[in-house]
């Protein structure tokens, strides 16, 4: 199959919207002389001593970047240069590593492999984007996490589960869609971004996608797997528990033989055809999913027996710890959904083959706009694992709302589990420093669908991008990540700069004033999650609810009165979550049931800080718009417009939030609001 | 096209459910000798003299039926004969009705005309089913609505909106569903019970639907008018007020010369085919469907123009009153859904033309638990209109629970509206009797599907059959017809009859225990409207709020304080729902905000009255079961089994609704039950 390297024509797409779709390889041309004249001898020539796949792809993208950008191709050499781009293998570095070396006017790229290469190569086009000095670089790149991944929730039938732009680009009325130009433009932007792995199928996965691992699709997973290796991704499938019974075996029980030899001959037949298959990801005995559960097996069970089905073949088994009880009787207060991850887990810990990876949520919950980091993070010392993230705002204005979510993934990367002592953190636990584990790393729900702009809202696409360069370096602050996207994706004009870094650094926080305070989550309606419902969830059979009465509001999930979570932390911290003094404002109801006139660490009573926040939310939302309109002139119309209109609703949206908070609340406390402030 | 006159086998059904199939036509042997003895005389022979598609309907009918309950076939014959049936007709009779005298060996049946006959023949056999005696009977029968109608919601994907009974039997996959038998038989069991008119799709008339009145499905609706007709009930389609623009004209402006030529021609089109089309029902600028609001005009000028390409041929236009806003900001206390219907018609009232007919819907919110009348009815002096139930039980269990409906219907029918001083009841004003209406009658929303039983919960047959019999006669009690049902369906023993009749009579009242309070309606779920949710709609658009805060709850709809809707009513009326010391207990909160200590004239505060009532609900479900269960070994296994999963799950749906809602005013009130009850 041929791909077109560069999106200067998309089937479908104005030329307008294709400057959205190039995301952050805009490849703006330069009309700066001078950076120009400074980086003029490293665009002269290429050399590279070695070749395959990915590094074809690299010389592709610095030969179409350099022209777009200098209108200059480089010359493609196998011989040493004076002037240009140097590049070449290091066998002793770490692996997917690369170092940059410059002198005035050449640049020794040094990678360990071919990944390494092609990272550095972004690398280089990053810094050429955002017009910085190729001069005096002396650096050495190593991932922090050598998982990096990418979960796509795509159905066969063409939607996406909790997709926010629109139908896969996958998939369509259960077949793989036959261009794949599009999924040759996702790589990329994958690649430039770090990413190293994707599975291609939702989690949940049904009917027709059970066939993904079987002759029906098999040759359209090894072509699509063929797009993502020639950019250094690995390609996994999410597998149906149940397959075997799908296809007639009697049970899917793991001790039995007969499902046992199912697995192996799969395992074998996917392999012939994908030698460099990635493995499976598994949801179990989770959300009505089958599972070894129905067995009287446990996880470890369920997850060893297809670990040894893919072991001779290096496979990995990533097996989803987001089980609990999703039948559970409000009424019965002592059931703790918070608890269910680690009340299952920590008692397999080590039980494990080699070969699995359990994948955690952030959080306890699921995906909140504030949760505490999950317990289990710290506490499992002998099982692989990743964390897993959601780059999809499900909870978080399902990318109609801006909310930029690196300053929220870094507070769980820099959260101190207390595992070994202070300064156990979670970015080393995960990145399988602390643990010494054999498989490790991050991975997130994609974001991405069929729009013209890959997510929704354009500004979604920060969250995409900041995911990859996060967790390949979670040193790099939130604001130096959003730098480097707004760079280059709106250009080097500092009034745009500054006034998006304005709208982007505080987004979170805004979106938190307006709509779940304290930590208390959820408030959402039911099933498809967006808006305000404060009962929404109250009496049904999820597992989450705020306990809201007319004398106070929250969870206690305390030692001595409450559900005992707090327990599953290490001391240091339980002691300050189960400590009503100590524990932290933003977390305050996620911990504690307390009265309305609760005095926070703020000085503000809980209900004042309710009524406070979710004002102020909404003023915020107006000066983000405010902002945004003064860079009219500045952006191109079809990206101006298209995120106008988001931020609109987006305060349409934040005004429904916190009149319906602020009025639910005073209809149960009775307490007015101490400025006096309109409150229905 | 050829149908089975009987039911003895129909494609996919197996025996056992055949018994329910056959619903209020059961023709169940007759074993008691003695009766069979009384009869005998009668089933030898039937003369008639006339004959006509219906009539040859109605000798089937008698011929089969006696041949099932007696194994006797009468001669059909064209001579005056001493025993049998002697069918004549009588064009002095009002229309559709018939006489029946019986003299020892012979029934002389007269009628005004076929469905005179049909409907003589129909309750003949419903006397022999329930072994009642033929001998002296002298009566004659009028029907008191003019038109008898029933609403399908059937779209053309298959599905049924609001459908708790399987997929539609019309429609599958935007095609008529070939085999036609279901609908023949449908057709029965409505001449059966009265019916005189249908219309086949739902008011909400999407792209394919609007397709119904063009050359692609036209032939399909002339057939199934067909088999209709045969049973003398006539067909009308929905319409989409917009079908002009789906056809390249520019609007749908009923003034615009293109848009009226477009109707006739379509009346002249849709006449050509099926020349006794009943004509269009409309749903027009409701809930975001099409209508003439959007070019300026008033309902009379979109509804006079249908009218008029409708009037060379006697069609008739069925104009849905159900205007409101359905984008209402929860923050306007003023605004109030209640008023919609009758701000927006009464207006109008005398402005349409005779062949419109407006169509009002039982109370003036949609279908809930406990409704005030409303205040078109009795208001509207010079406009055609029908009144609309709803025997679909979208509020009211959706067919899983069993509640009767015609208790409900009744206390409607039977309202004293004062709009003719004391005794203007609804039931003479919407059979025309009142204000000398043209065209008068009662509309119901169907609650039939493909489901094996037609209605999904067995006793749902109950409500369509109750539906026919009541509207026939507004004067038969809700527990004579139930008996009729009860015997027809279950046959004559004694300890059956007396039992399910306990179980049936008092379920409207247990359905309202444990679900809304006092009148206020709602608090379900949002858009499936199944199950508890008691701010499920609080905060929400769609006008149908509570109002609950830690003090009090219900909506003042007063005229000093609150929207004035009770100033919609004739004085009489507007006094009583206007006065919180006379409005009676189960509107109060329909009419009134009051505190939850308020007393209502049971002696018993508004709190204490929502914990009774709702424990209370849940003991008379378990008494129901009980009951049924005492009939395990009267009833067939399919139709006792399928009863009590369903009554199983309405016990877990009662105790749902009764803690949540126990729980949500405990929790707002503070104030705890009398009887110390547990409530979460």
């Amino acid at each position: 199959m041929q791909f077109r390297q560069s999106e200067r024509r998309i089937d479908g797409l104005t030329v307008d919207q294709l400057t959205s779709y190039r995301a952050w390889l805009q490849y703006r041309e330069k009309d700066q002389e001078k950076y120009t004249k400074t980086v003029a001898p490293y665009l002269k020539a290429v050399s590279v001593t070695v070749d395959n796949d990915i590094i074809e792809r690299a010389l592709d993208e610095w030969t179409v970047g350099l022209n777009e950008m200098f209108k200059q191709r480089p010359a493609v050499v196998r011989e040493t240069i004076s002037e240009g781009l140097a590049i070449t293998l290091d066998p002793s570095l770490p692996n997917e590593s690369y170092q940059l070396k410059t002198t005035e006017k050449r640049i020794q790229l040094t990678a360990k492999d071919a990944n390494g290469v092609l990272y550095g190569v972004f690398h280089l086009l990053r810094l050429l984007q955002m017009e910085e000095s190729l001069q005096h670089l002396s650096m050495t790149e190593v991932p922090k996490n050598p998982v990096r991944m990418i979960n796509q929730w795509d159905d066969m039938n063409g939607e996406v589960e909790r997709g926010y732009a629109g139908e896969s680009f996958f998939y369509k009325d259960y077949q793989f869609i036959k261009d794949r130009q599009r999924i040759y433009d996702y790589a990329r932007l994958l690649a430039a971004a770090g990413i190293n792995a994707i599975s291609i199928n939702n989690v949940n996965v049904h009917e027709n996608e059970t066939d993904l691992i079987f002759d029906r699709y098999l040759m359209d997973v090894k072509q699509t797997s063929d797009i993502f290796n020639q950019f250094g991704i690995t390609l996994f499938l999410s597998i149906n528990y149940a397959a075997p019974m799908e296809k007639g075996i009697a049970s899917a029980d793991p001790l039995d033989k007969d499902v046992q030899a199912f697995w192996k001959a799969r395992a074998q037949a996917i392999y012939q055809v994908i030698p460099n298959f990635g493995g499976f990801l598994v949801k179990a005995d989770s959300e009505n999913r089958p599972g070894p559960f129905t067995y009287g097996r446990n996880h470890a069970e369920g997850a060893n027996m297809l670990a040894e089905a893919l072991e001779p073949y290096g496979g990995l088994v990533i097996w989803r710890c987001f089980v609990y009880n999703c039948k559970q009787d409000w009424r019965d207060r002592q059931t703790d959904r918070a608890r269910a991850a680690y009340d299952h887990f920590m008692p397999l810990d080590g039980a494990f083959k080699e070969n699995v990876v359990l994948q955690i949520k952030n959080g306890p919950m699921d995906f909140q706009v504030r949760e505490p980091v999950s317990p289990l993070i710290g506490s499992l010392e002998n099982t692989n694992h990743f964390l897993e993230f959601q780059i999809a705002q499900e909870y978080l204005g399902q990318q109609k709302h801006l909310v930029y979510l690196v300053p929220q993934w870094k507070e769980v990367l820099s959260f101190d589990t207390y595992s070994k002592g202070m300064g156990t953190y979670v970015k080393d636990i995960v990145a399988g420093e602390v643990f010494k584990n054999g498989h490790a790393g991050i991975v997130a729900v994609s974001n991405v669908g069929s729009d013209y702009n890959w997510t929704g809202h354009l500004f979604a696409q920060l969250n995409l991008y900041g995911y990859g360069r996060m967790i390949w370096n979670p040193e790099l602050t939130a604001e130096a990540i959003a730098l480097e996207w707004v760079k280059q994706t709106f250009g080097n004009d500092p009034f745009v700069i500054k006034t998006i870094m304005q709208m982007v650094m505080p987004s979170w926080e805004i979106y938190e004033n307006y709509t779940s305070p304290l930590g208390i989550g959820w408030m959402v309606n039911i099933s498809h999650h967006y808006g305000p419902n404060i009962d929404g969830y109250e009496y049904d059979k999820w597992g989450t609810y705020h306990f809201a009465d007319r004398n106070g509001v929250g969870v206690d999930r305390t030692i001595e009165t409450g559900t005992g979570f707090t327990g599953q932390f290490h001391k240091e911290n339980a002691r300050v979550y189960n400590d009503l003094t100590r524990c932290p404002d933003e977390l305050l109801l996620f911990f504690h049931h307390v009265p309305y006139t609760h005095q926070l660490h703020s000085g503000k009573t809980v209900i004042q800080h309710i009524y406070d926040t979710h004002f102020r939310g909404v003023e915020q939302v107006k000066a983000m718009i405010d902002a945004w309109q003064s860079l009219k002139e500045a952006i191109d119309p079809t990206r101006y417009t298209s995120v106008m209109e988001r931020l609109e609703h987006q305060l349409y949206m934040a005004k429904e939030w916190r009149d319906t908070v602020n009025t639910y609340f005073y209809r149960k406390s009775g307490i007015n609001d101490l400025h006096g402030r309109t409150i229905y």
